[in-house]
């Protein structure tokens, strides 16, 4: 089932896309929720991020090239961050460039919805907290790290986490490849298998250290090829079970410089 | 004005505080609302951590000793850091000490609360945006931090951030001290002109970085005094014109440990 959110006649809907068909929803994806009747076709709408994140957590440099160069030990602690519920955007939103640089990085990723309250979930259980799946771009200026390793500002700014096109609850995730398209030339093309912490060790993780709720999202890591890329550029995050991901990197024109 | 949250007859509540009566209100606190006519008095009811945060930002490493050790410079890129809204208790309630751990870390801190959006706002209006301030405590687990920089794990544990006792809104945040007595012995006790980023410059630059939301909480760093501590412990966190933070540290039940 493909849950989308959506702007038609001036309001915000959530439906589920059927055969090309959008039907309209109310309720609480999370919970209850219910058809109201009325329908749109992708033509009429324009849509939005698939959901309002509750919390975004990323994982770091979480793919290898290949099978063979997979650790045989995890790593005791891995490299976890968060990013403002304010940098999401939707499909064909526009990325920002901050002020003051020219360059900052895409990354592809499936990104984990998170469907019900989850502390100290065993591996085998992971799953079962799932509510589906999207796309995500990790968008970073690394020009913003801190040189003693925090991450948060170069990760932060407002449109520096496209969501979409829906959130997929019928997939498998340790079945699909985690693509981008720079301007149309294939960049990154990864099975999930690359993941260095796979999914359920992740996500298990996270829920031994805090309690995930619903709407949580987590971006599960990027595939061996991002790339700097620079005002009109455009971006196409894609997972074919999910749907494609497409944004435009535009130059900022209000300022990302404080000092 | 204090604005608190609490349990009484079994329900959440929000109220205002005045001269030992809880005034209920029913509304958005940040909005509109309004008194519901019902009172509590403060021995009636279980104080509550006095909102649930959208989001939560730290800054590291943000207080001197001396007015003399303040840096002419400003850093370019201070040490920001998000803790998981998950991670929020109120007064009264337990530090959980992580499985595989013997001690933490207690931070006393002034807490802002974010009262309106607010997007590219210059230093001289960022009081403005402010709705009022708390106590938090930003416990931290240092042994959870990543050999490379990242503070997340080491600061998202469940029951890591207690904030409290009350919001109040009439504050000269460049006039408090920001103390901590551990056991009855006072360890931090410092004015916020020994901040290295000072408040509205902290805000200000977050703006232009992200949007903050109401209800975001921005930890405002520590005074130098932190100390690591234990099972049994007792930290109160106070700031005289909000109230005293009180909470104990206790051992881990179950686990902190993934692999």
């Amino acid at each position: 089932m493909k849950f989308t959110r959506f702007i038609a006649n001036s309001s915000i809907h959530t439906g589920v896309k059927e055969k090309g068909i959008i039907r309209v929803i109310k309720g609480d994806i999370f919970g209850a929720w219910e058809y109201t009747g009325q329908t749109f076709s992708q033509g009429e709408v324009k849509s939005i991020a698939p959901l309002e994140p509750n919390q975004i957590i990323g994982i770091g440099a979480n793919f290898v090239s290949n099978v063979e160069d997979l650790p045989e030990q995890f790593p005791e602690i891995p490299v976890f961050f968060f990013k403002p519920t304010s940098s999401v955007i939707g499909p064909e939103d526009e990325i920002i460039i901050p002020e003051g640089i020219k360059e900052v990085k895409f990354e592809s990723e499936l990104a984990i919805v998170i469907g019900k309250e989850a502390k100290n979930v065993p591996e085998s259980d992971v799953l079962d907290y799932v509510f589906g799946y999207t796309v995500g771009n990790d968008v970073t200026a690394p020009q913003f790290f801190h040189q003693d390793g925090h991450w948060t500002i170069g990760k932060s700014f407002d449109t520096f986490t496209p969501l979409g096109p829906v959130i997929e609850t019928v997939l498998d995730p340790f079945n699909v490849k985690v693509k981008a398209k720079l301007n149309d030339v294939e960049k990154q093309n990864s099975a999930t298998e690359l993941m260095i912490i796979p999914i359920r060790k992740m996500v298990s993780y996270l829920t031994k250290v805090m309690t995930l709720k619903p709407g949580d999202v987590i971006l599960t890591g990027s595939p061996v090829g991002a790339e700097l890329v620079g005002a009109g550029d455009v971006i196409e995050c894609e997972i074919k079970e999910i749907g494609n991901l497409r944004n435009t990197f535009v130059t900022a024109k209000e300022g990302a410089r404080a000092y």
